[in-house]
């Protein structure tokens, strides 16, 4: 429960502004400044992607291991066909009613549990999660919130708060507490109970602090924490301990929802777990911006009744039609399953390897969300950062994007698109042994 | 400087869920709760919308003088273009190089004061804003903001704080100061001197509240106060005043910015004032969503220091695309000079229809960006909110869309595409006539 320095998940791959810049890169920072978050020692110009792949200028070709965002494939023909027909037609706001939006909040909430019945359409997951931190004050009367070391829950100033990996010379306020996330070398063979611990020390402290907890607040694959999804149901005793404290549970499924982790359409189901209110973004419109939060209606009832929310944009009827697309095609083409098989052959594979190598002290993770551990030879228990990123310029040279989480940025984290073939998988696994062959 | 109350934005023209639902009022009800916010009495089905006009499902065409955020006009066809091209070849984020992000930044910076140079953009205003004013916290060490009675700057936690007119039940937190809008009912015959004392009296209030000041957040045309763009400058000596005491001005030109007031193209402009900050939004990507903060680099070098801020939906290819084609409509097509002549067409025909009824006060504002305030016939000073609620539903049945604004609801708000001819103004000239007239 120590407020640990966590590295700040931008710096992990990050081009350094000090570094010879290209004309296009020296655009870029002269637009953006101090924002200005590049990828890469040498930044890559991209022109096209589709399905698993990106094309750069130069026309390489790169297999996207690293992109959750476009889930069912880059530039997708569903999305751009519904896309294309819904803006040409009509784009406007909730205030008026357009039975396409009202098909996919209907087809969303087809996915949850009964008791989540009403939804939030937002246009990022940062708004998702800034609004259910709302509810859950609102309906707790508490504002403590109890979040992992390295977790990153969005941008807005309220959820930059629950955001270790997001505070670079700056602190945790008084009313958040991060408890080290689910991990062996943290817990050891007990996580369920070892979390659930946790969880209630870090309710005491804000007592102690004089601060009621207001919720748990958890992506569901702690994917900035380093990708922890097993033993499958472990965080069900974290849950029984915020809900007897009169706290609730936030299942923050930015990133491992929408099928991505095989088992389950949402991360939170591999736990039995059932969310107070669930956050949703990312791969939702395979890059369409759009978001939301799933909950239930009590909660929005005397949220709603302090204070007015709309979003102009959440809800319009073309994020409506990119999400209805997007449902669709994990449906029909069945990625869900895709992300379980493929899932498992590639941590397979890539166990039966990392065990040949010094360098690799973990493979995990559900589906196509993956996390692999990079250590220093003489000990599995020393994480590498240095060597991650040096990996990831390798994957690089490979044509294979890729990128790091974990509190060191030593964990190489997998996220290619749920259409992923074997073949595809095949080329990561080729990279994958050769270089740490050549290492 | 009291903290009045005043009436919810959300509240007017609302449809009140006691009513009869239609199956698809009900349906949307069903489906996101206490959040659902539909217009009218009896809510209207879209199926379609072209320039001006939106297409309902019983076939009426509506002249839509609105809605702000489509304002090249509806399902233009040089957006859908433009969306449709890119989001088939590339949409990725802000991590690697796509020239036509650039391009976009660009452009848009080409719009702006040479020291307003760095660009971070985001997906809602509310984002922009949000940020907006962590950057003034961060900059000036202080936390305290100036803002109008009726100001809407958006839906986070901390742009509600600044929001008085998205507040039901609860009141301005003790570093937010609202003080009265720049109208001629508070200050008289001198708003430029009366406005700037009230904003050193707020200043000095938090000093005794032993909070400094960061920012005064005003935007440029006061919209949901309820439209004040005159007289032309009467900004510049309370940025003088904030200043002086080390505070920042951001102009929030979400509504009034894209050339919508005719006279320029960012509202801040017609006051002669610099701004330190400037946040963007609504008609930026004419409903593809998109918005953006626009300042000097240090702001932004100070707060990157601290904070890890990244945007993924923001700044992708499909908004920059977007984005771009807005720009050069507005450019190709004239709409700034466009905005300025219907503005005062409009603005002269419907002052000339108003001397000849009681029931109306004062026919404001800028371009495209009216506001007509309604009043009981016995007294120009008694704002006639129920009155104003009927004229909504009266140009409903002239099929004009129209919303209130203002303390108690009762301006009506008048903010067409900017591509509205000239027969269009005149459709809402003869039917406020006609309306007027009945009365």
């Amino acid at each position: 429960m120590t407020n640990k320095t966590v590295r700040p998940i931008l710096e992990m791959n990050a081009f350094d502004k000090q570094s010879p810049q290209t004309e296009n890169v020296a655009r870029r920072i002269a637009n953006t400044g101090a924002s200005s978050v590049l990828f890469y020692r040498e930044p890559i110009e991209m022109v096209s992607a589709e399905g698993v792949w990106m094309t750069a200028k130069d026309g390489t070709r790169y297999l996207d291991f690293y992109n959750n965002v476009p889930c069912i494939g880059h530039s997708h023909p569903a999305v751009t066909a519904a896309v294309n027909k819904q803006i040409a037609t009509l784009n406007t706001n909730t205030r008026y009613i357009v039975p396409i939006v009202d098909d996919y909040l209907e087809a969303l909430k087809a996915t949850f549990p009964k008791e989540l019945s009403n939804v939030v359409l937002t246009c990022s997951g940062s708004e998702a999660n800034d609004l259910a931190m709302r509810l859950a004050c609102k309906h707790t009367n508490g504002t403590g919130f109890i979040v992992t070391e390295s977790a990153y829950h969005g941008n807005t100033s309220l959820v930059t708060q629950v955001s270790p990996s997001a505070l670079k010379n700056t602190s945790l306020p008084e009313h958040v507490i991060a408890i080290p996330p689910p991990a062996k070398k943290y817990y050891g063979d007990n996580i369920e109970q070892g979390f659930a611990d946790q969880v209630q020390l870090a309710i005491e402290e804000l007592k102690q602090r004089g601060i009621k907890v207001a919720a748990l607040l958890f992506d569901s694959i702690f994917s900035s924490d380093g990708v922890f999804s097993e033993p499958e149901g472990f965080l069900s005793k974290a849950i029984e301990v915020i809900h007897q404290a009169g706290g609730l549970y936030i299942a923050d499924e930015v990133q491992p929802g929408f099928a991505r982790t095989g088992t389950s359409f949402w991360g939170f189901q591999n736990h039995n777990a059932s969310p107070d209110i669930v956050t949703l973004g990312k791969p939702m419109g395979n890059g369409f911006p759009m978001a939301g939060v799933v909950t239930k209606p009590e909660y929005l009832d005397s949220f709603c009744a302090d204070v007015g929310y709309f979003n102009t944009f959440g809800g319009n009827p073309v994020a409506a039609a990119a999400g209805l697309a997007v449902l669709k095609e994990i449906k029909d083409k069945n990625l869900q399953e895709n992300a379980r098989l493929m899932g498992d052959y590639l941590k397979a594979q890539l166990q039966s390897i990392a065990e040949q190598s010094d360098h690799i002290a973990e493979v995990r993770g559900s589906g196509l969300f993956l996390g692999i551990d990079i250590c220093h030879p003489d000990s599995a228990d020393k994480p590498d950062p240095e060597f991650t990123v040096n990996m990831i310029d390798q994957f690089r040279e490979e044509h294979i994007l890729i990128g790091a989480a974990g509190p060191d940025g030593s964990t190489l984290k997998l996220r290619p698109a749920l259409c992923l073939t074997k073949t595809e998988a095949d080329c990561f696994i080729d990279a994958f042994a050769k270089i740490l062959k050549a290492s």
